[in-house]
């Protein structure tokens, strides 16, 4: 997508072996491109979440590999590198799965070609990536067109960031968006800022406003009042995990749009690729595992302090304490459709099933 | 209720016209008290929210006509103040409520006795607000009761601050749990943040721990998730303004818990004292105005710097807008029971009319 005019990708790599990502974690105060030139590079990035979402850390694990081939091709070398990778971002679903295609596929390669496999491997997943989500755009897009009335601005609420940072490029929820947009749709784009790390106020409005499509800010609580007196439209999120049932895995707060949206019949919808559906399990709520996140994510909040500097602040004394649990299950009856890069189904094992047989 | 084992009032009038009160702004970060000594005085601490809750609001704005009639007891700067009063806070009750009462007081009465005519009622109203509230905690506390089990922690999650520091002591949402603590209920409060002023984290947290009661904060989002794994026993939390059919305008994002406790089968009670119902409103959604603050209650937050100083961040640039409706209205269909000072009824019209005549 657009930053200031200039097309980029959350992750760009060019044949003299170079890779660029952005620091994320300096968004939406400072755009800082970064090249990553070793194995180190790429696992500190992953680590210290420069880059996150799932298929960009997929992407991302995958160039580290191809500097570890590259440093040192000994299979004791490549596999140190796979434990290190892994290691890096435990529940990382993309970034197993790609390392573990990696270490098949040079399994029995010549030592010299291993980087040269690798770097291949890397930058076919990159641009598959942006071609699937593409896909999810294009079916999104028909979505958003079928709910447009009388050429009026379609309001579309979204939760967290599913946009092209957290992918390489298009992104899921906001695929659909930016196909809209770019066919000159008037799409407007209620932005949930998604405490506690922000990642709505931090990412979803800078990408999307870097593009040039209309967005608002509101905080997590907003969203009802908004649905309640006919603001939106339509939701669309993303997920981090969906179940064969369609039980959708995604930030903490997704669970409360969706009831929001039902109560008021507005379409709510998940954007996902395929990856993200784990076909062995069949139920969400209870059954997945939630992951409990550092206390400091409610209580610190970064943002620019008076001297212009990115800086914490502290929004309450050491004596208050706080449990961050970092997502929630919306259940499958709560979920209007899910759009992927197959096609678009219901959210049941009906549905999944036969999209994807 | 207890601050470090001393009992404090959120205002506090002495015999010699001397009114104190705390700023609740620089809470949970610094603990000061400021004395009230004109009309100006009165207003700005209203208007900048150094008091908040609208029964505290109602008697500080009660003080401020007493300067107003202290500094020119006239008729037209006595109606100049009630105007320059209402507007503070246009959507609060009590302070309309006890400002034409005030107006209708002093109406026929002698000139120089005005500002003690309306000393007395505010003293007056101070201390009935202590003794509603105290009400609506022996209320509440027998439906806290009901829903213990087996001698295990009670978990309570409340919404925004409707504790002793919105009212004058006790609270309404908070008044219940301070009973139960002071009874040796084993009880546990899950604090609401409540973004975007962040009461929750910054008044409720406090002054429940203040006062020695069991509370963990969480952000906005992760109720949805604590109500789905059976982590909420009940949730109470206050009105700002309550319909004549049980329609609740609160504190925006209180819709959406309601919601998630409905769909979790949790019982969700609305505290309140009579003065917050609005007898001639039948209906709430859409029908009551919500008021609409200020991007930077959204785009900037309140903290303790690197620094130990009370300092804000920015968390968004300049190009990112923001939407800030302060209140929703929460359907009667989602509240469990009101909890008011003249017993428990029923969130209907008559659920109300048999309770109030």
């Amino acid at each position: 997508m657009l930053i200031d005019g200039i097309s980029r990708q959350s992750i760009e790599s060019n044949d003299n072996y170079k890779v660029k990502i952005i620091d994320q974690t300096l968004l939406p105060h400072e755009l800082k491109y970064i090249t990553l030139n070793s194995f180190s590079d790429c696992c500190k990035a992953i680590k210290d979440m420069w880059v996150r979402g799932a298929p960009l850390i997929g992407v991302t694990a995958s160039y580290g590999m191809f500097f570890a081939a590259y440093e040192n091709p000994s299979k004791r070398n490549l596999n140190e590198a796979f434990k290190k990778l892994i290691a890096t971002r435990p529940t990382a679903v993309d970034l197993k799965w790609a390392l573990e295609n990696i270490i098949k596929l040079i399994e029995n390669a010549p030592t010299k070609e291993k980087a040269d496999l690798i770097w291949d491997f890397a930058s076919k997943l990159e641009k598959e990536s942006i071609e699937q989500c593409s896909r999810i755009g294009d079916y999104g897009l028909e979505i958003i067109e079928s709910h447009i009335k009388n050429d009026k601005t379609i309001n579309i609420l979204t939760h967290c960031n599913a946009g092209w940072l957290a992918c390489v490029d298009w992104g899921t929820a906001l695929a659909p968006i930016y196909k809209a947009y770019n066919k000159g749709i008037d799409v407007h784009v209620w932005v949930d800022e998604t405490r506690p790390r922000s990642q709505g106020a931090a990412l979803t409005a800078w990408e999307l406003s870097k593009h040039g499509v209309n967005n608002t800010l509101i905080v997590d609580n907003a969203g009802g009042h908004l649905m309640q007196n006919s603001k939106v439209d339509m939701c669309i999120v993303g997920s981090d995990r969906t179940t064969s049932s369609g039980d959708v895995c995604n930030k903490i707060g997704t669970y409360m749009k969706a009831l929001c949206a039902y109560d008021n019949n507005i379409p709510f919808y998940v954007a996902l690729p395929e990856s993200t559906i784990d076909f062995n399990l069949t139920s969400g709520v209870n059954k997945i595992e939630i992951e409990e996140r550092a206390q400091e994510e409610v209580t610190l909040v970064r943002g620019i302090n008076e001297l212009g500097k990115i800086s914490n602040v502290k929004i309450t004394p050491n004596f208050v304490k706080s449990h961050n649990p970092g997502f929630d299950v919306t259940p499958a009856r709560l979920v209007t459709k899910l759009i992927t890069d197959k096609g678009i189904c219901r959210a049941s094992r009906d549905g999944i099933r036969k999209l994807f047989k």
